[in-house]
């Protein structure tokens, strides 16, 4: 019987050219956020049905790989629903795992906690270009630090690590949650309509201000508290300052903790940075998940159009789990983004070993063999990678793939060691 | 609503000290098999659930995780079995994948292929000890070598990265599946009841010569044969050199090439070795996987009763996708088992970063903050990891934990300049 050749739909086998950058960036990644205290930990792939359904991944619930029951807790004939087959599922971020492998080791993890995980997630997503069922996220969390010291610390190390990987120019877009309600309180709007008008606000990207002007109007809010918010907006653009213009305009509709904080994350971050970027106030910044309840950050690179990596903190997840909330602050990077972006500019893996093919003459064998594979051990004792193939009839056009492949130094033997 | 705090029922949470390890033990591995010409590549973890239930993977076959349709696809009222609800699985494995990635990438992979995956596997086998539904497999594996060069590759490299990770003395016990046959047919056994002769031979090594004597006789193998047939390991035991006398011994019932190959498989290996171990020829060595064709071997560690990886030649599996056989040969380590033996003997990774701890007052802000960190920033630039956190009420007992985290330096940090 000939089985099936390719990958479940919407996942996607991965070559050796791309494997080979993927290994390098997650090694580069490991290290540097090593160097900042990060401990890299690891959860299983599944989790308990219950944890990835309590209504902390938003739309993302609708897209779990779910497992199906075994033995003789799956029951075909008793099953009503869906529910009643599975008992797990696959993860569809690194978030919720993470919290719930912080409340079950507590009190054996040092505090604060920091951690960094990168593995695979997987949503069942329509299919469609570049967007994949199983794909890699890299995640940094901070957990038990309610200071600015958690975004500051999470900044510079995604920044310092899209710097090592040879990125420059990008931008650190940087907003809070508080922000954003000040400025949805100070126009008037109501507030169980917030998260209407941010929703609203996310296009402005897209459709401009007079976009997002028409669309608050249609959703029927009131023309005062919408000119009034957008003169927020313009305000912010025309002042030198944008941050302090709107600090100053808010008044008592923001806590100054807030704004403070939010300055100082700024200034230390542009202080110390290590990569050439620029962290930037956007008061247009909303993200999506609704977890956040403080500041939220997006990585914006010049190259794309999207964002390339994002997070903010999440004070109130861990005591969805404990029943003690611990305030918690994440920060992560658009892998397969990255990945994408160093494939298309052709990126070269610095400090490669010198790459040397043994040619070897069909049938050689016995003491000359074991001569041949001897001299291949010293090279590779040496650091260089060493390959050991059989000549095909056609050596040239085989030469020819190798010195493709990047094998510069090709060496051929022989049966006889006269004819070397 | 307080969740499940724990994994799913036989998955784990790893904690960091392992994971440092894990990390550093598959960056030996990846570095190593790449100094042979091995291509890191990658498949889904989802595989198609009739590849999965081919029969390619015996009783694992029973241990799948299987994933529910979505969508319309799912009908609860028309689904009589469970294969109704399901089309996809958590790969057992990674051989079937790597088969199916062959076949489905041939044209663009070179040839002979040499591909290295580390990966997650899944198993829902009963939960004990030591033993988890979730775990890495680490495999090497060349595709379209027919000759031996793959075996002596396949040993070299595997054992040159288990010296790499400071392993030594072992044994890597080699065997060819045509050697079990032609002794099987030596001794006159019926050529269909191979197999349960071989089940019982692979338990030689805890019930011993008489125990594989009494078995075989239990079964109703007739008197003459079993006694020819341990007459065969007694005489390979007082031999001089086993593998001769076997061969002489079975003279026409065993290939010449089959005995030659393996002579210059052990011959060159243990000329060209790096690391510290000998490769022996086992007659009494199985393995038992169906899917095996020709050589088969197996790491033993003197710390563990257990084998620590294996593998062997699988030429008939390819063709199972694509009609076509292609010769293959693989060898994996017992991932899971070296980073057991590793954490127990209290392994400490060579070269680690050294590590600096800084102790900030609480409320430390502003411009100090900012040199702290640039103080920081200019540590890890140097190549030192520095942790940032802020002082507990009892420094003392920080500064303890810390130094027991292996923070040798710790530098502490407060509001007044002076004060430091």
């Amino acid at each position: 019987m000939a089985l099936t050749k390719k990958p479940v739909t919407g996942m996607r086998d991965i070559m050796p050219e791309e494997m080979e950058i993927r290994d390098y960036v997650i090694g580069v990644i490991k290290e540097t956020y090593r160097s900042f205290g990060f401990h890299s930990i690891e959860t299983p792939c599944v989790e308990n049905i219950e944890n990835l359904t309590s209504k902390q991944g938003g739309d993302n619930e609708k897209l779990i790989f779910k497992t199906l029951k075994r033995g003789e807790k799956l029951n075909l004939e008793t099953a009503k629903e869906e529910n009643d087959l599975v008992d797990g599922g696959l993860r569809y971020d690194l978030t919720v795992p993470l919290v719930r492998y912080f409340s079950n080791n507590e009190n054996n993890l040092p505090a604060p906690f920091k951690a960094l995980q990168v593995g695979n997630v997987w949503r069942a997503d329509r299919p469609q270009k570049g967007r994949y069922r199983q794909f890699m996220q890299c995640d940094i969390d901070i957990l038990g630090e309610a200071t600015n010291l958690a975004e500051i610390e999470l900044i510079l190390a995604t920044s310092t690590t899209l710097g090592k990987l040879g990125f420059s120019d990008f931008q650190i877009r940087i907003n809070d949650r508080r922000i954003l309600k000040a400025m949805a309180a100070y126009s008037g709007f109501p507030e169980d309509s917030y998260d209407s008008v941010f929703i609203t606000l996310d296009k402005m990207d897209k459709i401009g201000l007079e976009g997002v002007e028409a669309e608050l109007l249609e959703k029927g809010f009131g023309k005062e508290s919408v000119d009034k918010y957008l003169g927020l907006f313009k305000g912010i653009e025309d002042a030198e300052d944008g941050l302090s213009y709107l600090i100053d305009t808010l008044g008592s509709f923001l806590e100054e903790a807030v704004s403070t904080s939010l300055k100082e994350i700024i200034a230390s971050v542009q202080a110390t940075r290590s990569a050439k970027f620029e962290l930037v106030f956007d008061p247009t910044l909303v993200r999506g998940m609704s977890y956040y309840t403080g500041t939220i950050f997006e990585i914006a690179m010049p190259q794309l159009g999207i964002a390339c990596g994002g997070g903010g903190r999440y004070d109130k997840m861990v005591g969805k789990f404990t029943g003690k909330d611990v305030p918690a602050c994440g920060f992560s990077i658009g892998f397969e983004r990255i990945i994408l972006l160093l494939m298309e500019n052709g990126y070269q893996i610095p400090a490669r070993k010198e790459k040397v093919a043994f040619l070897l003459e069909k049938g050689l064998s016995g003491s000359v063999l074991c001569d041949v594979i001897g001299q291949a051990q010293k090279l590779r004792s040496e650091n260089k990678q060493v390959l050991l193939v059989h000549m095909n009839k056609n050596k040239k056009f085989q030469k020819e793939q190798l010195t493709e492949q990047g094998y510069a130094d090709i060496r051929e033997f022989y049966k006889e060691a006269l004819k070397q």
